[in-house]
């Protein structure tokens, strides 16, 4: 609710109600942000369980129908769909209304919606950086955003109070909202996110591959580090083939960056030049310190 | 305290203070296991900690001088000081008397000891599973080796009630004691461990290098995947150092192996080859569940 007492957006349409869509629904109704909020989803079973879980208050199939009439609309589906969503749903948009996305890729996204959003109407994309390795409407939580940053790319056409209207919205469901050029932010999450799933995602299968350690011994000693691979390794497969798809330059370069690297420590390990190693690992140790002494982790 | 209320060792030697040292020492005093425990440490620093905290009772300078008398002896020191223990210590042995480690490389370990250690004296090499990214006699504490895998891996020369004696030491501190083939050891901890800890010290590394991203941009985001790495590249240098030299055929094949998958999805991400990234995401997705089926981590 705002300062008023009045709820911030009329009606929210959440596109897709998965993960990050059920816990905004959950988010903006304990905080009063909205009115009345639909839904739309492909699958029959997602729109059942989004209604018995009272999330949504209308589910609907298609994206076009749950636009209507809303004021706040919320893509939360993989963005490869964006696209087919922004040119479906451009004719039925309200004028005022502010369309935003939680898509982990920010240039790809502008490049998808934008071009299809009507003047009138404000597009300003977004990337709450929350999430869990689960999926699905039952997984979400109205505290997933809750002292997480939510990060907003709006470009040289967002409207000024659009944007900070939209502020409003994320903070109140308890984030630290920050603005970025969309290239810039898909380079910093590249690295701090998307390159780090990857190579989970490389490790449990290189892990799983390996057949002469049995799947029960890999699973037994895995809390020797390997667990926390797993653990980023689990994450939705449709979202994070849309993530690497969509983000492919900054990942190949960052991707390219780190094989140099790991040559390097690799040689080292070959040539058995024990200097290298351990003057690399106590580089590494200083940034540790550095993300607990930001409150980014606890001791 | 065994089941007749006798210590199980009258002596405990620990070669090195350190988080695993010191933890043997207070999970060793809490369960009544041994009679007196003395230790050796190569820094003055560590000695006067190790005493203040009332860890050993005599604290020395030299493993030889700890290990008179002691009829468990235990290597708590990097891999690399194996070899110059064991000639240091070879003629002060007592008859009897257990020689153990907790080294995470075994094969090295036993190259290292066993052919210094003299006939009488029991030789088994060991490696409790477990430690944290923090390190010297401050950061242990008794509970380390609860619920945690140890791993012993006698020779053919090992005396089988010594090996069940020192069995009947880390159950009793907490630990699944398992017993295997060194080398096989190396190879499942080279998976599960090694290299998941040389990924993440990559990692970090590269984020280090990236100048174009700020360190309090990195920072910031970091919760999105990024911090998971920067917790394991914050473990011991000089530990893991000597890890990657000791263990380096099976460092280097696995570091083969995920090269390849590496560069295989690398490959789908350049070509666009979805499909291959969502079979492949899937595929990883049910490890995790086999993990949490196992009781190794919490959903």
């Amino acid at each position: 609710m705002t300062d008023n007492g009045k709820p911030l957006f009329k009606k929210l349409a959440l596109i897709g109600v998965g993960l990050i869509g059920s816990s905004i629904a959950r988010a903006a109704r304990k905080h009063g942000l909205v009115g009345e909020i639909v839904g739309s989803a492909r699958t029959k079973e997602t729109r059942r369980v989004a209604l018995e879980l009272k999330l949504v208050d209308h589910a609907y199939e298609n994206a076009r129908e749950a636009v209507k009439d809303a004021d706040l609309i919320i893509l939360c589906t993989p963005i490869g769909t964006y696209e087919g969503i922004a040119k479906e749903i451009q004719d039925v948009l309200s004028p005022g209304a502010i369309v935003t996305d939680v898509g982990s890729v920010k240039q790809k996204a502008v490049e998808a919606i934008e071009p299809h959003i009507p003047s009138g109407v404000h597009f300003i994309a977004g990337h709450p950086v929350a999430g869990s390795e689960k999926s699905g409407p039952a997984a979400g939580y109205a505290e997933l955003f809750e002292n997480r940053w939510c990060i907003l790319t709006p470009s040289e056409k967002s409207d000024e109070a659009a944007v900070e209207k939209l502020s409003e919205f994320w903070a109140t469901l308890g984030s630290n909202v920050e603005k970025m050029d969309p290239k810039h932010h898909d380079l910093v999450l590249g690295i701090t996110s998307h390159l780090p799933h990857l190579i989970a995602y490389t490790m449990v299968g290189v892990a799983d591959d390996l057949s002469r350690v049995t799947d029960s011994e890999v699973i037994n000693y895995s809390a020797a580090g390997f667990r926390d691979f797993t653990r980023i390794a689990a994450s939705d497969p449709t979202m994070w083939r849309d993530v690497f798809l969509s983000n492919k330059e900054a990942t190949l370069e960052i991707l390219g960056r780190f094989t140099e690297e790991l040559f390097a420590l690799q040689r080292a390990i070959r040539t058995g030049d024990g200097d290298m190693l351990h003057d690399y690992f106590t580089r590494t140790r200083a940034i540790r310190r550095g993300i607990i002494e930001a409150g980014q982790d606890t001791d």
